[in-house]
């Protein structure tokens, strides 16, 4: 949609320069053939070794002409209601100076498609494949934690805020491996709003927008306290839990502890798919009741969202991990016969990520930006004191924005 | 969790009550009997003609004592690493008079629980059914175009910003049928900001926080022009597309057009697994492209975002419906065989909807507020004139916070 062009000419132009052109050419061979097979309504195009195939009701569906498609806001127009799934052809000609197919439907109605869009949109699997790797998503890397050091690279600050190749390099490490830093960030309270507008905007949530993680006692939520953090994912119990954290490292805290915990839940979840089928189906089968019940800025929240620990796709594969042992509701609305199976494989998880967790130290300046959707986070308890106070901002980021940023800024390198 | 109490004395001070107590009511028969049952490792309690049950990895991990449970952050404390999920009895006791359980532990760790606490945690599916629909998420009730108007309630504006009940009363009805009015609002621009204040705050996408509905020709927004919207949802291309849309109308058009078309995806989907069931299974399983490609505000975004048209959850119920012709992208990244089929079904849901679009028209100072995750909408053609133009401010609202809300809201008006 995004490359295609408007038509430089009326159809009926197009066709008598294509006629012309055929009889400067009458001594060359076809670059293009075009077969049509009747009983699967599929046009067939073998173009420069290739063979694309495109159903008819989808050039119908797609056709570009100013009465079907609007440029300006890059959609299609078609009124549905009037549509007919199965349409017939009068006539369909490849055009091998121009580079497309024309077609005249039963109803008159006619269709052009030039050579490169419908190349773009080639039904074969290995086009479709490339497609979405390019232009939907990164293709994930799961990393454990023998590998971490090798795949957790730094992309500059002012890199990041000044330009688009250091703002797309951290995007898509962050996508593909769930795990990036950012360095060198000025020591302000600013610094993750300012990332974030580069992408898109903060995700908001009941803690607000940015959010200091601080030891502050008496608080309702275990984050603003100095003690341990065991592993955890940020908000299970919201059904649009913050896609990434950015946590932005103004002070360190310069005794033992303070240290960050990640895991990859893509490799665990591959781990237990592998070793331990019967306990990897029970997570991600046994809904469980991720709760927290509190306040924040003299407002009460009472967040239910029921969900396993490992949600999946129909091709089984991870799309959300859910964790948080402070959050894991009292109320576990499940039949009684899988309590007991559901707390043995979740042991199970638990101990591996144990045995997968890497560990190590943001310094002031930092920004640690991970995936909260895929990785288990965490943090070993530390000590403040009247000189050094541990002193974190962070703030979250939502994929829906990250993948459209991504996006763009390809595009924009590809046309430079 | 929410109502569980802090423990009134220590275990032992407890256990010498309790003593007492039984031996004042020595010629009482009991009135809760407690079994446990070695191969399950699960404890019953039989208490006022009600059997219920419950694990005991499940009591281990719940354990309400100030070192497994902190009341402030209303959370579990266990260390999970030195959690054992095969925990052993050393004594389990009933006692009638304090109505609790007491468990002595094999390492000598003991927990107490409380009948009401357990009570409402009890594993009979009859206890768990109910525990969700109070306190989960009210049940929905699917409408057809016969009993629209009999589901489609009006809740005043003044009720909803200034009264707790008010505003319990409209987020019931949003939820339970997908669709309420707020009558009576102020003719400013403010307004949607104040409703959405009330429940939390506005989901924010790249159009903004509020958006204005007013013809503006020459925009990259189909939403934007007074021409027909067809049935569609709101940003299928998010993966957290916005839950609930606030649309108040400030100035209606005195032309034929301009009505709000409303259809329930719930009822359509329940319809076409009865009736078109091998449609229905294509039309649950083929994933579309969502695409939006566009401008707003100086910025480019580039959103797309897979899924079929039915998201089903492990039931067979609909957790999400996707619909937008403009926004079906023109990439089919399917197998090709799936493609013809895939129309056919799709224009069979396209024309159910036609069939059962409601159709109405909003006054000056109403705010519809509708589900778009559940609901398909559209809007047929107007025509301003100069001295009446079509205005309305939109803003959305998610459903995270809104079952939150209405969870605070309940108890609220229960405790009064």
């Amino acid at each position: 949609m995004l490359r295609s062009k408007l038509l430089t000419a009326h159809f009926e132009t197009l066709r008598r320069i294509s006629k012309r052109l055929i009889n400067d050419a009458q001594f060359k061979p076809p670059l293009g053939r075009l077969s049509v097979c009747e009983s699967d309504q599929v046009v067939s195009l073998d173009y420069g070794n290739r063979l694309m195939h495109f159903p008819l009701v989808w050039l119908r569906d797609n056709c570009q002409c100013s009465q079907c498609f609007d440029p300006p806001t890059y959609s299609r127009i078609i009124n549905w209601y009037n549509f007919d799934v199965h349409p017939k052809l009068q006539s369909i000609v490849w055009n091998d100076h121009v580079r497309k197919i024309f077609i005249k439907w039963e109803d008159n109605h006619e269709s052009v498609f030039d050579l490169k869009w419908l190349e773009e949109r080639d039904f074969s699997p290995k086009n479709q494949e490339q497609h979405l790797t390019r232009n939907y998503r990164p293709v994930r890397k799961p990393w454990s934690k023998e590998n971490f050091f090798s795949i957790f690279h730094s992309f500059d600050y002012n890199d990041v805020v000044s330009t688009n190749e250091g703002l797309k390099n951290w995007l898509e490490s962050l996508s593909v491996y769930g795990v990036a830093k950012i360095t060198n960030a000025p020591k302000d309270e600013g610094v993750c709003r300012r990332v974030a507008n580069r992408v898109g905007f903060i995700k908001k949530t009941h803690f607000g927008e940015e959010f200091i993680v601080k030891h502050k006692p008496g608080t309702t939520n275990r984050a603003y306290l100095s003690s341990e953090l065991q592993l955890h994912t940020d908000l299970p119990y919201y059904e649009h839990k913050p896609g990434v954290n950015l946590l932005h490292c103004l002070e360190q805290s310069m005794s033992q502890g303070g240290k960050n915990l990640l895991i990859d839940a893509v490799y665990i979840s591959n781990m237990m798919k592998e070793m331990y089928p019967q306990h990897y189906k029970l997570l991600k089968t046994v809904p469980v009741d991720w709760t927290e019940f509190g306040r924040e800025d003299d407002e009460t929240f009472h967040s239910i969202y029921r969900a396993p620990v490992f949600v999946v796709d129909d091709k089984d594969e991870l799309i959300r991990v859910n964790h948080s042992t402070p959050q894991r509701g009292s109320h576990f609305t499940v039949p009684l016969g899988l309590v007991k199976p559901w707390y043995e494989a979740f042991d199970v998880f638990v101990k591996l990520m144990k045995a997968q967790a890497v560990e190590f130290k943001t310094q002031s300046g930092d920004i640690l930006t991970f995936d909260n959707v895929r990785l288990v986070h965490g943090r070993n308890a530390y000590d403040d004191t009247e000189s050094n106070v541990r002193y974190i901002v962070g703030a979250y980021l939502d994929w829906d924005l990250i993948f459209s940023r991504l996006r763009v800024l390809k595009l924009h390198s590809m046309k430079q």
